[in-house]
């Protein structure tokens, strides 16, 4: 694993996602390894955290996720622009070298048998909560959070450092068409509450 | 209401939450009007839209939310982040004058008796649909949006301008400890699927 490659406190992973990022979402079951990307996810509790995420029943990670019970959201950044986008619009089920046409590599880490995406900012490995009505009407899927990693270059001590780091670590925000927002600047609320 | 707020078709409306701002969460019911603000609200449909959103037991908005039927998501800018803040950091159930003192103004729009906050960036107009289990276990609440606006100075014909637009009216993306990130610059992916 990278040496930058450090873990996050799970008290801490809500902020992973608190901003907002289209994520990457991979599974893997019986050999078979897939990733899509995914604009509607959200975190949803901070302890133990939980996350949301939306996967379409057409999609091919769909039923990695359920039958391994498994899945992982990763933050992608500006130097995976072009991946997160390849993802989320070419699909294993009519394009089985889809990983590889999108340049995406994958590894894992100890005690998970579950595909993580080289390159990212962030990663949470979640557990399914199995919720069958919100899978089935809403095609929701709720996970808890089992583990968190994020690359020191641009997560440290629990904190986001977009503003310090090299832009290719902005996370991404997608609209619709090829049409992304990078992250922009850090701004501070008042907190004194003196008002 | 302000001639710079114009309707979203419906069809559109997910884009003004898809690159995940943190947004503010309004609602009355018997007189009484509140308004939070929440980093845990997403979209979760196309068509017709709907979104989800988290309101904890201990808010005083959701009891307005839970009686009405109906709460409103907004998104607000650079110029709302102290009242962003704020407003997610004092409880009406203990500061009674907490929209007074957050100096939040709100107006109305025809067809609706539901509070929208002024000088927001987006407001989406929601219409619960009740899944008691969520709402009980995960204080997740879905809404189908039954109406959208949004100011034509940040977003037009369809699509969010945060790059043409005044830094003051960029979305606000919250981490933790009254630090937000704005949303950056516009980043757009090869869509000719050349690769």
């Amino acid at each position: 694993m990278d040496q930058h490659i450090k873990p996050v406190e799970l008290a801490k992973a809500y902020r992973l996602l608190n901003h907002g990022p289209t994520v990457l979402v991979s599974a893997s079951h019986g050999g078979v390894q897939n990733v899509m990307s995914a604009a509607w996810s959200c975190a949803l509790d901070f302890a133990p955290p939980k996350v949301t995420v939306v996967l379409d029943k057409a999609t091919a990670t769909r039923p990695l996720v359920e039958q391994s019970g498994y899945f992982v959201l990763q933050v992608p950044n500006m130097a995976q622009l072009q991946l997160t986008y390849d993802v989320g619009h070419t699909s294993a089920v009519d394009t089985p070298d889809k990983l590889a046409k999108a340049d995406v590599q994958l590894f894992k880490v100890e005690g998970y048998d579950v595909p993580l995406v080289v390159g990212s900012s962030a990663w949470l490995i979640c557990k399914v909560l199995p919720e069958p009505r919100n899978e089935q009407v809403y095609d929701l899927f709720i996970g808890e959070v089992v583990a968190a990693y994020a690359d020191d270059r641009v997560f440290q001590n629990g904190h986001w450092a977009f503003e310090n780091a090299d832009p290719q670590w902005r996370s991404l925000h997608y609209i619709a068409g090829g049409n992304f927002y990078a992250i922009g600047e850090a701004v501070v609320a008042d907190v004194t509450g003196a008002k």
